[in-house]
């Protein structure tokens, strides 16, 4: 159960109105999701994230489904279950099918494992970056 | 500093020998990096690690690229430095530019935000994946 | 659903007793919250948590709204369910309305989001405390 | 070391060039900060992080040291390096003392222990908020 | 709810049976636990973590109990649901009580205290391990 | 290097005296680590964290060498460098040698992976542990 009252679909505050209305016309949706619903109780920080999102989402030299990948990916080892839900389902509508999901979160799994043992060894960096040294 | 001493390249054990040189001509390099060393100290589990990773990492439904990408949004989550610093570099060799890094860098910025919010508010799934329901 | 069999609230352990009777009279509520009928199931790690959460969350230097909020900003970077109902509730009652926990949530978020960017470009600190050096 | 080259502070694109004079003159301070040199290598993400930043770090129902301490108490949950030495540093040049530091740092330790009973245990919440339900 | 459909115990795919097949006889169970029905949704992925983790979870140097209490340790700092009931149920197999149980989650919560603390201040490491050096 | 001036070992402080004595008497040591020189800077903490540290880590239903064995695992999935030297080197004291180190980490390596992969498919507990129900 949310631990906010999440604002109505018809909330009178514009604010609320216009963000509300470029999600749906964004998205292609007829609802407004629970979190931006969550989010319009500080109607200043819903414009903010959606705003940010809306900008850092759109396709540029990385295309939607990669960065529907990454988000799945930050999202589990996050342990978000809201998000998995969300971006799982997004990257299905995409075209990942379930063995492509399986390949997927398997590097997923694979570098939360290997994170893990580079620290417990404290391992220093054999390979930099070419760029690195600024 | 590693906390272990890290198995030399020309260790003789013959299972060490057989995964460093097969480290080091999958990846096309010449020496063995720091974390297969200190891996080896267990012989086994050096050998599940990189049998594991070498099957994992293969191209298959996602490319090479997408996968070090994965890679490095999961040592970005986890705050990695030696897998930072090894995807980072990875991903460079494979043409992703500063640019680019940037943007896919901005993906993991703002989920790592978004899901913390979405847990903060406590808001329930709205999207379920349509595979969903086992 | 709990892992161990909550500890009833007459349970006639004294040390049980006496920690459940304090806790009740220190928070003034009628009811022992479960994590300390959980953590009952071992008196005294229950009288250590106790002891120790009391002693800590007493306001000092800090008030307690500000000791809530930082308890509250720690349980949604741990995505902690049981422990962000219990802090949104407690910031409530000592006054925080919907939008400012909007407002302390929105600097959650954002440095939920920097820290993965600093890290991710592996920057070193170029502000140092002015205590530092010991 | 970093992992992308630092854009110089006196980089000739021009939004690069406002958000560094704005971070300069909003901070009082004479050097662009690492973190923000390293964000320039994307200009669109760095204005993006920086007016989202600015607007969130507003004084507003709370005030700018209480935002500190979330950052702060952000930072060491996730054991951010960079972020910990820059809100140590921030918290006590808005006159928090070491005392205090250590105060608040208490209240980080306790929920960082107390989250992961909580979990543990799997306990359900027993305090809802007031204001939940939506 | 699970983001995949369970892949059933009866599934026709011959690796998915001979893995199933020796899940339920290494275990002595009737039944294929959830997890390993979602990851049969890639048969190969399905093959690589069961069989890594039946060569890692067999006793060595280690006996099962102090395997699974490791196992444990780690799910409850990673706060994992479905891993901390798995665990708790199977170190309560192996014969470790409700008061040991307590005991063994006082280490880990003390732990994610210290370690938060360690990080808070910024310490460096006065005792280095003596195989270190490598 | 620390965000605060440490304490020196010779603090005229009665109460940082008395911790600090007891530290090295209880841990056999000559000098104090710097963890406790850093918390020294709030004494009243000093002493809350180091007589719950002592009880908690003092041989019950459980030894010593289990004791730090879960210390290490906590330390390696949190990434904290201090406590991983710190624990790496308590456990080769005990007698942990490289090789079972190395058993042990694989261990924590595996449920970092195994953790993520039952959060990214979201799969329902399927074994309770029998004290459940409470």
């Amino acid at each position: 159960m949310p631990t906010v009252k999440l604002v109505p679909e018809d909330d009178p505050n514009p604010l609320v109105q216009e963000v509300f209305r470029d999600i749906k016309a964004t998205k292609k949706i007829d609802r407004v999701p629970a979190i931006w619903r969550a989010l319009a109780t500080n109607p200043e920080h819903l414009r903010l994230c959606w705003t940010r999102l809306k900008a850092i989402m759109a396709p540029g030299k990385l295309d939607l489904l990669t960065k529907e990948i990454i988000a799945l990916a930050v999202s589990v080892t996050n342990s978000c279950r809201y998000c998995i839900n969300s971006h799982t389902a997004a990257t299905q509508k995409l075209g990942l099918d379930a063995e492509a999901l399986g390949e997927a979160l398997a590097v997923v799994g694979l570098y939360n494992q290997m994170n893990k043992l580079a620290d417990a060894y404290q391992v220093d960096p054999d390979i930099l970056p070419r760029g690195s040294g600024g």
